[in-house]
């Protein structure tokens, strides 16, 4: 099945699948149904079957889905079931909490570069991976020396934009923004954007 | 016009034009269009306009928007033309960053109650407004006493469940949450989830 015919929001909750999936697994579980799965998530379990059946046959009516083959077609429709290394840029309160961040171990990520501009922070250990901070001028020769295709950008919003042009054209292909403005991409590249704010205000509207 | 007739996902964009609006203004523009917008955006001029034609008439056709006008429309339809008090649990790298991001600031919140178990952080002020770190058996009764509506949970993952609970039962309303795991919450609260991996997985299916 070709895959621009699945639409990007069903992507977009395969994720929220594989975590739920992870934690049913450290809670020893072995069988769940897309009712369980619905119900954890907020999520219709008609909507769980449809998304999933896009990509198979996972489960059988009545049977249930085996949670540790579901999570590893997951793991490999996502290509998470190898490490990607990221590189982070941007080394302050905020990249600092990124570089600490354990989540991202087991899911199929691991910071393996930072760069920041401060003296203060280049040539030191940085994160639970203890890396070596550098300068934001070694960026693209290191994005294109290790091949790197990840990238997270924790800048101020005024450098957002350069650095994700030096991303894309050192060969990043993902990045993770970070700083609260909208970036341009080039075709082929794709951006997600954290914002907190964005978050919070799309909720008071309706209080 | 009923507010149950606007689809959430219109709501979900009022956010980003206001963040470009606001950056228009801090560049000393004065008027703009949807369709430079919509360029900056990776919009449709169309949406735009389709969009903000849900709440009334912001523009004529062939002079523009008036941004000043626009940002303070959008201000009060997401009832950020006020400041909100923010309640924040968990003071870990991940708090930290969080009270220490400049962003929240003219953008509708104050974080101005934090909470954590960690002796060594209660009793100690912590970010950019120097609030004094509170034990979380305050929360509630925090909550309460000051009409708090906001929270923001930023605990490991075994935690937030409980934390979502004790903010709905003590009457916050909005729930942005940090930690990796889908929190359920009662009917009237509202809540975001931001997981970077979530952001990252969903971009590597395209690689």
């Amino acid at each position: 099945m070709a895959k621009q015919q699945i639409p990007d929001i069903v992507i977009g909750r395969l994720p929220i699948y594989l975590r739920a999936l992870n934690y049913l697994i450290a809670e020893g579980r072995r069988i769940t149904s897309s009712q369980e799965l619905g119900d954890r998530l907020g999520i219709s379990s008609a909507q769980i079957r449809k998304d999933l059946s896009h990509f198979g046959e996972f489960g059988k009516q009545g049977t249930g889905y085996d949670i540790v083959f579901l999570r590893d077609q997951l793991q490999q429709i996502l290509k998470v079931d190898r490490v990607w290394d990221v590189a982070l840029v941007g080394a302050g309160n905020l990249g600092k909490a990124i570089a600490d961040y354990p989540g991202f171990v087991g899911r199929g990520f691991m910071i393996t570069a930072i760069f920041d501009v401060d003296p203060a922070k280049i040539g030191r250990p940085m994160g639970i991976h203890n890396v070596i901070v550098q300068h934001v001028d070694e960026l693209a020769a290191t994005i294109q020396a290790r091949g790197i295709k990840i990238g997270i950008i924790a800048t101020p919003a005024e450098h957002a934009q350069g650095v994700a042009r030096t991303m894309a054209e050192a060969g990043i292909r993902a990045i993770l923004n970070y700083a609260p403005i909208t970036i341009a991409v080039p075709a082929g590249v794709y951006i997600q954007h954290i914002d907190p704010v964005v978050g919070l205000q799309r909720m008071t509207y309706y209080l």
